[in-house]
């Protein structure tokens, strides 16, 4: 499956005339290609094998572990960038995934001047917007995951809970469970600060009429998930219900939306026309979802900017929400595949607001 | 505190005729100065209130959480790039703290090209080597919760656990006692695969006779402990025996070379010898230690080729290890202040070889 996504890779990038050699360095692009972390670089070209480039620390993992590529050790002193130049296909252009200025500025004097070099990372940004068979079993994993977890807060969630306590409960339930950690610091946001779309997890103690967002995910094997719901301690008021219906609602809209070939804008769309009807517009202040895969946050944008337009195999999230500054916000949040004809929820779980315990 | 951050960044970059603006865009020092999680920017000159850019989805937070800063909302449309060169300071140079190629590209272009831009991170870098008095507090924290991982990890190391389900103990009983989530991703790495320094946590079962390594640290307000003892389940061989008390006694004669104006790399070459005179330095892949804050590696370096030359607040680790491939491995590792005239261990818990229950 490895050389399923260099072969993809090459034929993106290297068929045409324009580049030569491309030349990988972001630490996620690199865990994408190798299925190993831990590179310091790769370099692909038409014909060689790729070259992984490892520095001592990892390179007997990488030997054992990553297989189909040349291990190179990058020993003490070595400098990269003078090797991957010397390696790089004569002549042609060469296409760089992403670079800080500084190491741009060394490859650029190792390679005989910039000319040469061109920032390519959008095009390994689409090869990763379209999941394979392989990553997706494992983004499913992650997902039952984050249902398991999610269960787990629904079950702790009372008054007189601390939002850490809460976290610890679910946090615990994903890892004996399989999990190799959470995809993102997890959020329990209660009362007040559940008005902040990343208000954290700290040691407030639940009261009863708090709003408690809960948002969380797991990571399988590198890939990630992302669910969020939302519930209140104790019984709800009519003011709350509305405002958690009408984000239902919304995330429900903007999923049957949800299709190949459909504007990312179309969708952001969907869910904040239901918004701005119930005269909460002002308070959906973020886009409604993001690609989901070995980053939490990674290709496409859901957003009513994004020019990006969905394909079978997307892994993305739909999650509108509504923040009242002082009062407290409600998101509903579902991790989606989109599939061939239209889309599947992969955070299947669904709770109400009273399902906390 | 944020303010005397602000205040060293005016002394060490904008006393001079040199730069008129530092413009901070590496999301981890914007948390240094902002105290805050979440801003797109920051802008710095020496007369006006630093000005930290803020998209909507964190604007609340930020005009509730950070103080002394005027906290400026990207819009959805907005141009970063054009509003910071719009109020950076005229005609002096602009130093840049970090930025991938495609940004500084569109930096370069808003500010009039890049002849007025520079690169300088590495004085941001030189100061937060320098912890503060409440960055010690956090740290030291983070390692007190380190010490009580390490604690349960030593009481759930035995024969027939999984590294997995130690992991989940562990990682539980940080949390529940304070932790923020763990610093990195804990590595419990039994049997073989304590051979590889970074070998992870996986679903092996734990034999009797298995090096056992357990690298851990807890996060604590933002700010990261590192620790790593090594046990045998069950009865050591002699060899085990001899491997680590040489990785033991590199780790003791590093420490005591640590004090202010020493170079990194003569406390990188205590442990080294060490290891050399006992036939194993072959084995030793990989640098002393690092610095550890608000990142789990940051600066300084302590390596052979390192140019860091230590100083008081400094907070870094001391982890020499033996790897032996398909045999096992040893890593003892403390993080370690710097203090005034000498060093002290912040993760003090040791445990012996057969310390596990």
């Amino acid at each position: 499956m490895k050389l399923n996504k260099i072969e993809a890779l090459k034929r993106c990038a290297l068929e045409g005339d324009k580049f030569g050699t491309f030349l990988v360095f972001n630490s996620v692009n690199l865990t994408y290609f190798a299925g190993f972390q831990g590179a310091a670089a790769l370099s692909v070209t038409q014909s060689e094998e790729p070259i992984l480039y490892v520095s001592s620390v990892n390179y007997e993992q990488a030997k054992t572990e990553v297989k189909d590529f040349t291990i190179e050790l990058l020993k003490s002193g070595d400098k990269l960038m003078e090797k991957m130049a010397k390696r790089s296909a004569p002549s042609k252009k060469i296409a760089v995934d992403s670079l800080p200025i500084e190491s741009w500025r060394v490859l650029a004097t190792a390679i005989g001047g910039e000319e040469r070099l061109e920032p390519a990372g959008n095009i390994i940004r689409s090869l990763r917007m379209v999941k394979d068979h392989q990553e997706l079993e494992l983004i499913r994993e992650a997902c039952n995951l984050a249902n398991l977890g999610m269960k787990v807060a629904s079950e702790n969630i009372h008054s007189g809970m601390k939002e850490r306590e809460i976290a610890a409960e679910v946090e615990y339930a994903m890892r004996k469970n399989g999990s190799d950690g959470t995809s993102f610091d997890t959020i329990i946001a209660s009362g007040p600060s559940s008005a902040f779309p990343h208000g954290s997890c700290g040691n407030r103690t639940i009261r009863d009429g708090d709003f408690v967002i809960v948002d969380l995910g797991a990571t399988y094997q590198f890939y990630r998930s992302d669910m969020t719901r939302t519930f209140v301690a104790g019984n709800p008021t009519e003011k709350q219900k509305k405002i958690y219906e009408t984000v239902k609602l919304a995330n429900q809209e903007a999923f049957e939306t949800i299709k190949p070939n459909v504007s990312a804008a179309k969708v952001d769309m969907a869910a904040r026309r239901i918004i701005e009807s119930e005269g909460f517009g002002e308070f959906f202040v973020h886009s409604l979802g993001h690609g989901v895969g070995l980053e939490i946050h990674e290709a496409p944008v859901l957003g009513p900017d994004s020019k990006d337009v969905l394909a079978r195999g997307n892994t993305i999230t739909d999650e509108p929400g509504i923040y009242l500054p002082g009062y407290g916000g409600v998101r509903i949040e579902d991790t989606v595949l989109v599939t061939e004809e239209s889309a599947e929820k992969l955070t299947k779980r669904f709770y109400t607001l009273t399902d906390a315990s």
